[in-house]
């Protein structure tokens, strides 16, 4: 029997993962979940983000998921290694493939990484990078207000522009080559990032090196037809779906409601 | 038995109600909760609002409050009537208090109101003033951006004045008089919705006029003595001290984190 990929996110961002997922392995059944309920994560705690999490996981394995991606740098960066403890699916996060691309990336060995404060202050990117490579340099900085902007849909408007600029041209003086963008939801803004920063810096999109990186590890589903996609939410199903097309460039269908963690989110 | 004013929001909005409350009635305690872990609840639906406002109201009673003042628009406009219907203590809200001073003070007739969507949508600002006086013209406006700029304290920023001339500039033109300030995270930003407004539109406090009112229908504690604030939190107890400072104009002692609906929120 086929098995859908399950992913999960803390709302919106997560379809820039699973719009990638799509273009690179079109066969694949997906089943996301966005916990618009408790979204944002960015601002929370780790012992918060990983109770979301781990119940967000749970969820995701009462549907029969074969893997978890979780698709959002939050929860990558303050509650992986939790979910790893816990659950025997693989697991994929965001941190990883996005920092291994950027490396290859860099040239003058100076990388910029921006994300929520959550995961700007977990240090889990730092902590990624001397891994695979001692000698980089790392400039990050937060930038909350992103996340609203980007579920507002606020893209290329005169304040997000404004707000950009407090946020990245500190970051420009540093003399970085790469920039990783550290949460899902900002894909989103790439163009207004990319006006404030020029050309010369190259974006790395964390959705996009993370379905990179599961296609290359796993046997996508083969054949002609195109693999089916179910979108549940904690809330807010309508607005979901309305701005979810900003995220994943297509319409969304259906969505459905459901709690994790409370009795009806484990039963349905 | 003294016993305390109980002051929930979905984070730190409430706290200009306290402020209001420790300037015009000293003498009482107050126990504070800030629903940290699930802020915020403007972009959220009726049935979560209710759930999570259900659960911090709980928790307050938990703690022998003696009323429950609801100090959040989005709770007031969206699970108020469900609350009233479940618990015996007195209820306030923020919403009839705001309604009842603008009333007093419009001179044109035309009240403008600002609030999260949830509140906006919901219709509760102008089904409470078609109730008082049916001959007002209401104008609206949802300003989901202004929480989270408040609640990252960029006050008078060239972004945020630009971001509210985007929504206030064509209330502005419609001949309102005087604003509802319909969010209790709103007073932070009155100087840079004052900015651009202009003097001509009286802004109506929502935390204040709330204070005026439970002043005047309880016999506030009499004496000498200054009361206590005690503050829970469901997350980022540290993060609610730094900022708070900003809501409140004075600084936050001791913040406790509670989980209410959990075992733990229950029984702490």
């Amino acid at each position: 029997m086929k098995r859908p990929i399950g992913v999960f996110d803390s709302g919106l961002g997560g379809l820039t993962v699973v719009k990638q997922l799509r273009r690179l392995m079109p066969g694949e059944d997906i089943i996301y979940f966005g916990d618009t309920a408790r979204v944002p994560y960015g601002n929370k705690s780790r012992r918060a983000v990983t109770r979301f999490s781990r119940e967000n996981s749970r969820f995701l394995l009462s549907r029969g998921v074969k893997m978890i991606i979780v698709a959002c740098n939050t929860s990558s960066a303050l509650a992986f290694p939790a979910l790893k403890s816990e659950f025997e699916v693989p697991l994929y996060d965001v941190i990883t493939p996005g920092v291994r691309k950027a490396i290859e990336l860099t040239r003058t060995g100076k990388l910029g990484i921006i994300g929520t404060y959550a995961t700007i202050h977990s240090g889990a990117y730092e902590r990624e990078i001397a891994k695979l490579d001692g000698s980089l340099t790392v400039h990050s900085m937060p930038c909350p207000l992103f996340v609203p902007l980007a579920e507002e849909g606020w893209v290329n408007r005169p304040a997000t522009v404004e707000i950009a600029r407090e946020y990245l041209l500190p970051l420009g003086g540093k003399g970085i080559d790469v920039l990783i963008l550290g949460c899902t939801h900002y894909p989103v803004l790439k163009e207004t990032i990319r006006l404030v920063l020029g050309e010369g810096i190259t974006l790395v999109d964390s959705g996009l090196s993370c379905a990179e990186l599961v296609r290359e590890e796993m046997h996508p589903e083969a054949g002609e037809g195109r693999g089916s996609v179910r979108y549940f939410v904690s809330d807010m199903p309508e607005r979901f779906k309305e701005v979810g097309r900003l995220f994943m460039g297509e319409e969304i269908p259906d969505v459905e409601v459901v709690v994790p963690g409370s009795e009806r989110g484990a039963l349905s």
